[in-house]
C-alpha cells in the first residue's frame, strides 16, 4: 500500500476544492459539459450501495481508478496545450497512470463479477451504454470524494 | 471621424492574430461555439458584395458595429470573471462601447433601409432567425478583418 499512499497523497494535493474550482470551473466556459458514460459517473452514494452489497475494497478502488482514468482523459482531450487547464490536466492523467500498475494484477478472480462487467463497459466505451453531459468540475468533485471514501482511512 | 480612429487604432491592437488566437482560441475547449444569429455572421465578402449594391460607407460601419457589439456580449456571457479570456472580451465590450457614440445619429434617414432592417433583427434577437453554431475565435476573425476594409483606409 505504500506507494498506492503516496500517490493518494499526490493526488490529494492535485485535487484540492481551490484547484477544482479553478482549473475546471473558472476557466471553462459558464454552462460547459464533457459528454461520459453513465457508469462514468461514480458518486460517493454508489460506493455506499456497493459497500451494502458487500463489494470488496480493492474492488471499489479498482472500478474508481478505471473510471477516473477514463473521466481524466475525457477532459484533457478537450483541452489544446495551450489553454490553462491542460498541464493540470495532465498531471492528474500522470498519476493515475502510476497508480494503475497498483492495479495491473486486478482479474476476474478477485475482483467481483459486477464490477469486473462495469469496468469492461467502461473501458471498451460500449455503444449500447448511456451517455450524460457533466460540468467537469462535477467529475472531479465525485473523483475527489470518492477517492477521500476509499483512501482515507487506509492512508491514515 | 478623429474619435473613432483612435477607438479604431485602440481595437486593432486588441484584435492582433495572436491575442484572438491566445484568448479565443487556445482558452476555449475544442470545438466550443457560441450560439449566433444567422446575420451576426459578417464576413469580408458580406461587405465585399453589399458595397457592389452601392450601400453606404456609414451603413456598413453601422452594420459592423451593431453586429459586433452583440457578437461580444455573447462571448463575454459565457465567460465567468476568473476565465482568462473574460477581462480581454470585457475590454473589447467597452471599446465597441466608446464608439457606439459616433453612431448614435445614425437613423432610418441616413442607413440604407436593408441595413437598418437587420440591425434591428440583430439587436431584437428576432425569434424568426435561424441560428449558427460558431467558434469565437472566427467570430473575432471576422470581425477583425471587416474592421480592416471599413477603417484601414479611412483611418491612414
Amino acid at each position: 500500500m505504500q506507494k498506492e499512499c503516496r500517490i493518494f497523497e499526490a493526488l490529494q494535493n492535485k485535487l484540492t476544492f481551490r484547484q477544482r474550482l479553478q482549473y475546471m470551473k473558472h476557466y471553462f466556459p459558464i454552462n460547459y459539459t464533457v459528454n461520459v458514460q453513465f457508469e462514468e459517473v461514480l458518486r460517493a452514494a454508489n460506493i455506499t450501495r456497493l459497500r451494502d452489497q458487500n463489494v470488496s475494497e480493492l474492488s471499489l478502488r479498482f472500478l474508481w481508478h478505471s473510471v477516473n482514468s477514463q473521466v481524466l482523459l475525457k477532459i484533457w482531450a478537450v483541452l489544446l496545450e495551450k489553454h490553462p487547464s491542460w498541464e493540470y490536466t495532465r498531471d492528474l492523467c500522470l498519476l493515475f497512470e502510476q497508480l494503475a500498475e497498483e492495479y495491473e494484477n486486478c482479474n476476474q478472480g478477485n475482483v467481483d463479477t459486477h464490477i469486473w462487467d462495469v469496468v469492461e463497459q467502461v473501458l471498451t466505451g460500449d455503444a449500447g451504454s448511456s451517455r450524460k453531459a457533466v460540468h467537469p468540475k462535477a467529475l472531479l468533485d465525485n473523483c475527489a470524494k470518492v477517492m477521500w471514501l476509499l483512501y482515507g482511512k487506509l492512508c491514515k
